[in-house]
């Protein structure tokens, strides 16, 4: 579709798997958790069941590394009838361990596109996670020099977003917010009035799929790499 | 000593210890911890092992409740040399699932200070640990309608308040922070020249304390109850 940022004077980049490379290391780590507990169970029905206990969990813990850690040793204490050696546990601690330390992989064109926008726009990052494990991404990454504000919320529903612009001051018909997630990035932010870009991730986490009729929201703009929103902004 | 708080425009109390009961919890937990560990240690080796895990792990896991929770696993399966039972580490992910739906139990006097003070100051609350935990710990309290606004930092550091203060807008000759930690509510804040009001807390954890020389800090008010800093503001 045609889109139209005029008066766009804000922009909103989602981090994970947006900026740099998330969602594959948490497919990698689940491919290990599957081969730890490939004596009790196959690997589908491993998947099923951490998928589980991690939406049980969400409310209590919220997103990120250490709530995922803690998703599994559940997950492998139950699919084993707590039968799960000690050492299997101490692999898992490992295992999300060397997610939190992983080297950040930035996204193809991140940075050239970052570059250019920096004179033209309020560039912030918007996040949802583990605080502390988003600050040390962003950090890592290197491109903290080209955003002007951070901030990692809890929740990425319209009322976080509304909360948020209100308190930076930002006017909703001045935001663009770019994300690789529907349910996330894109779908609030066109339910409180402001504009999105969506620009999908090859990879995406059971629990930000939407259903087919979601898919269908429109009046937003639709890339698959993010070099090409130069050609609108 | 006296102190004078002209000039003072925004209020930043710190939550934990300050606003409500935290720390009691975490050393309640640390208790039954020890018990569950009863037959390999003592409850004072127990304690030692947990606060060198938790400090390992801080900068990979930062604070909160889930740090806490990886942090005793972990322990648990160090002081048993992998002999601790399924059964066990179960146990410890049920310790730290009550510890973070506990209810929040306001310290005396928390309320009727803010009511007093929110027509004459902007109330903002300064607190560090996990984002969706202190959020939840906000909401339960039934403070929110006081503060103008909430910021959960992974480190209560000089950097991260100058960067704060930068960010809001706000003064440093404007700010007072009231906190029951000399560490990261009183030091930091008198480095960067703005002003602090010191209420201890009956229970400081080990990593919050300060050495005999960083005690002697002067320049800020030290209360014993919040209700205090009434005849000051």
């Amino acid at each position: 579709m045609e889109m139209n940022f005029d008066g766009i004077k804000v922009i909103g980049f989602d981090a994970d798997d947006t900026l740099w490379v998330n969602e594959t290391y948490f497919r990698e780590t689940e491919e290990k958790f599957a081969e730890l507990l490939g004596e009790y169970e196959t690997k589908n029905k491993v998947d099923q069941e951490l998928f589980k206990i991690e939406i049980q969990n969400l409310e209590l813990y919220g997103y990120g590394v250490k709530s995922f850690m803690l998703s599994m040793i559940e997950s492998a204490l139950d699919l084993s009838n707590h039968t799960i050696s000690q050492q299997t546990i101490s692999d898992i601690l490992n295992l999300g361990k060397e997610m939190i330390t992983k080297p950040v992989e930035l996204l193809d064109g991140v940075e050239e596109v970052l570059k250019k926008l920096e004179s033209k726009y309020h560039l912030i990052v918007l996040t949802k996670g583990d605080l502390l494990d988003q600050e040390r991404k962003l950090e890592k990454s290197g491109l903290s020099k080209y955003f002007k504000h951070v901030e990692v919320l809890s929740e990425k529903k319209e009322r976080n977003y509304t909360n948020l612009l209100g308190h930076l001051g930002i006017d909703v018909n001045e935001f663009l917010m770019i994300g690789n997630s529907l349910k996330s990035d894109v779908i609030p932010i066109l339910n409180i009035g402001a504009r999105a870009i969506h620009i999908p991730f090859h990879t995406t986490w059971a629990h930000e799929m939407v259903s087919k009729q979601e898919e269908k929201v429109n009046n937003h703009l639709k890339l698959s790499r993010i070099e090409d929103i130069l050609a609108y902004l």
